[in-house]
């Protein structure tokens, strides 16, 4: 566990929401480095697959040229939705940290519970609620200001 | 229901077998006309997430510029696992038909059964079974060869 890279997770998220994204932002580790990151770029890219994770994942995969980087480590600043937990799963990544936990739409500790499921293969170690407050912080200010807004 | 489509969709994915892809194809259309369409392409573009469905939501959501497509239908060989059935929703997809039916590894009518899920906001019509026999021997004589091979 490394609070400085669910920090920069964090300062990826707050960048997201300049370009009118939902803010969340991932990172990923491998020997203690940073190797890709990334911040939803679903509206920016008219890509409805482009999470902050998937991007990442993507990213990173590219560099180290496979599609499955284990020894990999997640840091994103939300509980992932079943789409990038799937991904997540695929890609063999080892360790997932994720900020705000997500009771609606997140796919990990609830609704699809990705990992659980009996035909998932690989099962990272999970960690949920890592800065809890300042990513929950981050997307409910997003969201209360949406409202204003309309 | 257009059997063509799901033709076109099984000669991808016997594309795809050549390549050393799993036999998937799939095919989105609007207003009776093919727009995008793929085959999987983990292993040759190093990308755990470039599922046939994956990369043709991209493709078709880069042509249609909008990250939800409406209106639009999927073709696919085989039922599509949680990530990729997330993704079907995420975009708004129409209408989901489907070839083989996956009992391991899908996310449809099988295991995580994403548009199920209280979260879920779109929820396309689903047609399952189409095609199934060839679409399901494809993917059984690709693991056939596999198991052969190793």
């Amino acid at each position: 566990m490394n609070i400085p890279f669910m920090q920069y997770a964090i300062e990826l998220a707050k960048s997201a929401e300049i370009g009118g994204e939902v803010p969340v932002g991932a990172v990923i580790v491998k020997d203690g480095k940073i190797i890709a990151s990334a911040h939803n770029m679903i509206e920016n890219k008219n890509d409805p697959t482009a999470h902050a994770e998937i991007i990442a994942i993507r990213s990173a995969c590219e560099i180290i040229g496979s599609p499955r980087i284990i020894d990999c480590d997640l840091y994103v600043t939300l509980e992932p939705c079943p789409m990038c937990a799937q991904a997540i799963s695929f890609a063999r990544i080892r360790r997932l940290y994720f900020g705000a936990y997500d009771e609606k739409n997140g796919g990990v500790e609830n609704g699809a519970r990705i990992f659980t499921q009996s035909g998932c293969n690989h099962r990272p170690e999970v960690y949920g609620g890592m800065n809890e407050s300042e990513c929950g912080e981050l997307l409910k200010g997003f969201f209360r200001g949406k409202r204003i807004v309309s």
